[in-house]
């Protein structure tokens, strides 16, 4: 595969002739794996956990909420396209390509951990054979490619990068739930660590998913532009946090603002909420800093963006506590429902979502939650049983916490609310689901990040609201 | 026109029935008062500098880098719909509209300045008629119309604000060198302190410029808007600064991050470079800073934003230095050409322009500094006389550094830069405006913002560059 010309390439993927080894078949690496058997590869899935191979290999796809993936894996596997293993290095011996697609978490101490990524290298490189390509799609800090895989895979194959095998990276830029989309519309960053290297891939890329290829000058930078793409994200995110704070104290509606800042050509809209979860964004930053402070620099921005959104669950707690407190309760000894516990709507992933620090928050003060999130009934997440319906969740309840906007939460129906909550109730809206005038209209006490209070309660005199209600007397007087 | 009705409005507009006091002469002002004179009204410029009121009433236009602006400008006066005042509370008793278009700038240890806005407010007071509308175009903080612009406008007029006469935020949102263009197009934001005040204001501006207008509950909520979409780009182009700084010391090149970053749906670009100047970017957080404070709230990521951009003099000061270094020279005793002085291309500016901070560093070093920047040819700025020509400036100089990209300096003749430089010289490029390869190609010591140098040295060794060629070899040796 490497050092093939474009035409070679394409001629192999068309009659079946390139085979795939896609080691770590998770969020990423199943997906990966499913669109290049579709596209005509014979493709092998390496996976350490025996359960997960075990259940593929019946045909049974664990991402049930990827959009359009579980029908491709199922076409793929019983046209026997795809299968799976977990000798990774025997997988390996048999591909032209390599794809790593393992995980890179962060540690409880925010220290990246490459230790999937070293052990993937170390079984790959037991198994290379040379003329093949690694391509690396984990994310991973700019010069870990280079100077930590690419001396594994070498010394582990006796073999040469650059030389007798392909490396490149290629980090995967798709938002979990619409992966395949992702995967065939985003274009594709690729820096080898030889042209030859970037060429193949990009070939092999191109002619099998059909998606764009930028080439990039080298490994590090590829993962620099898929680092600098997501701090983006996490940045803004914390900038949004940090006014809606603010802006909840000043008595102007942050949601409102947004509005109006997004009729200029050059802002775009960023929201705040409970803080920021999911396998990427929260971790992200943490594989810049730790590079950074290599070369000693500290990204000190990027730092304090991760403290702030990381600090949201605390604030979203607070607005629980002071909902309640309008509703002449305290936390302790209050029934709170969580609805929604995913870090983001209709994907099964609960992986540093901000609400397990609300809820163990909740906990500690002395209330009882309950919790209830459509993609886990029945299971028990963050220590508590998810409960089996909405409405089990909300029975009897004090406050109702809305943590993920999932289409179940869309529309909830205030007028059940009150007859099935414990009135005087709260209803606290992390994720701006709900109009705040039509909350407190049906005699909730009420809480939404950003939102202040006052806007919408008309007997606060010292608000705007306040004020304007006064004017308009005053002008009618005048009339 | 406070509490008239849209078509009263529009047909006083239509009839020239409308009068209208432009208060602040300045970059937003004067433009202002052009565009509602052309729109039909009668105008009336109102601004403490004699000179200036001197001068347009001569009918010379200050602002020669607005586009469209001096055409315009000497039409509405030559037909007797501008002129110009010194008496502010006179020009105000006969208006129906007064628009405050007065700076705010921040003093020097960055507290917001609000005393134009003060005197303007007490100058209108004295001469406010019942039924007028004030506007407040100024960029101020949160409540600084409702809780300081108001009471002074109250107490000096004897008239109730919401009851006799209107009171608006609709702070300008357009960018210098485009005001005309960005005044018709970009939607105005308009919060009252009643509703009387948002229509009659809305009704002017529709109909008077044509331009779409956002209704927003208060004063403080439009204030908001226009500091968050401001603050948006300070802290975005402090994130791309802290990049960039980073990328250079990880050997990437944050132009090429920043290309591939763009090819993703929801990254949007900004520029690294020497710093942010001008009238808006530098100032305007510290007037949120401020209200914040006030509630107890600090702003952490934006104070950081700041203090990051603030801090890209110094860091252009390092990167001269060290390509003077790179051709065995020192900054004592170098004759160092600094190329554009103002804060943006095309425009007449040195507002906080970072080129000053790096002007003052370099002859505290001990170098000599010449300068040249097309708007300012002959003037005295940052106490050095402004050379002629571009030929005058960079002859026999060691270093040349591009500090604003205005449109002379977009295609620079490096192949005249060897003859006329006294070689070996350095080029430091803050705005990314030459190829790397292509001046180090040319025999200069090279440095830019965000591009590290060894990206392009094919002799170091450490560098991927050098790996490449490594690799190179390799794949040749074994065809």
């Amino acid at each position: 595969m490497y050092a093939e010309t474009r035409s070679e390439s394409r001629k192999r993927l068309l009659e079946g002739d390139i085979s795939i080894c896609v080691v770590g078949l998770g969020r990423i690496g199943l997906p990966t794996a499913t669109l290049f058997a579709e596209a005509g590869a014979r493709v092998l899935g390496a996976d350490i956990n025996q359960d997960l191979v075990a259940s593929l290999n019946s045909q049974k796809c664990q991402l049930t909420d990827e959009d359009g993936l579980p029908e491709m894996f199922s076409k793929v596997v019983a046209e026997g396209k795809l299968w799976a293993t977990t000798h990774v290095s025997e997988a390996v011996s048999s591909a032209d390509v390599i794809i790593i697609c393992v995980p890179t978490p962060v540690d409880s101490a925010k220290v990246p951990d490459y230790s999937y990524v070293e052990a993937a290298s170390h079984d790959i490189g037991k198994g290379l054979k040379p003329k093949s390509l690694v391509v690396v799609e984990s994310t991973v800090g700019p010069g870990i490619v280079e100077d930590f895989i690419m001396p594994i895979l070498e010394a582990d194959s006796g073999l040469k990068a650059g030389l007798e095998f392909g490396l490149v990276s290629c980090p995967e830029r798709a938002d979990p739930g619409k992966i395949i989309q992702h995967m065939k519309e985003i274009p594709k960053i690729i820096g080898g660590i030889d042209p030859q290297s970037t060429e193949a891939a990009a070939s092999l890329y191109e002619n099998a998913l059909g998606v764009k290829v930028v080439r990039v000058s080298d490994p590090k930078t590829a993962n620099a532009i898929k680092l600098t793409e997501n701090l983006f994200r996490d940045v803004n995110i914390a900038l949004a946090n940090e006014f809606a704070v603010l802006y909840e104290r000043l008595g102007v509606d942050m949601i409102e603002v947004i509005k109006g800042c997004s009729t200029k050509y050059n802002f775009m809209p960023h929201y705040p909420g409970p803080g920021v979860g999911g396998p990427c964004l929260p971790s992200n930053p943490y594989y810049l800093i730790v590079e950074s402070l290599k070369v000693g620099n500290i990204p000190h921005l990027i730092r304090l963006a991760r403290e702030i959104n990381d600090a949201m669950p605390d604030h979203v707690v607070d607005l629980i506590s002071g909902a309640l407190n309008d509703a002449g309760k305290t936390l302790k000894g209050s029934t709170i429902s969580l609805l929604g516990l995913s870090y983001k709507p209709e994907v099964k992933d609960i992986q540093q979502s901000p609400m397990e620090k609300v809820l163990v928050e909740l906990l500690r003060l002395g209330a009882t939650v309950r919790s209830y999130d459509p993609m886990y009934k029945g299971e028990v997440v963050f220590g508590v049983k998810v409960e089996d319906t909405l409405q089990a969740a909300v029975e009897g309840s004090d406050c109702v916490v809305i943590g993920t906007l999932h289409k179940e939460f869309e529309n909830l129906n205030l007028d059940a609310f009150v007859k099935t909550l414990n009135m005087p109730a709260a209803i606290v809206d992390t994720r701006n689901a709900l109009d705040p005038g039509d909350v407190i209209n049906h005699g909730f006490a009420y809480r939404g990040v950003g939102r202040p209070v006052g806007k919408w309660i008309s007997s606060e005199a010292d608000t705007k609201v306040g004020l304007v209600i006064d004017l308009d007397k005053r002008s009618k007087s005048r009339s």
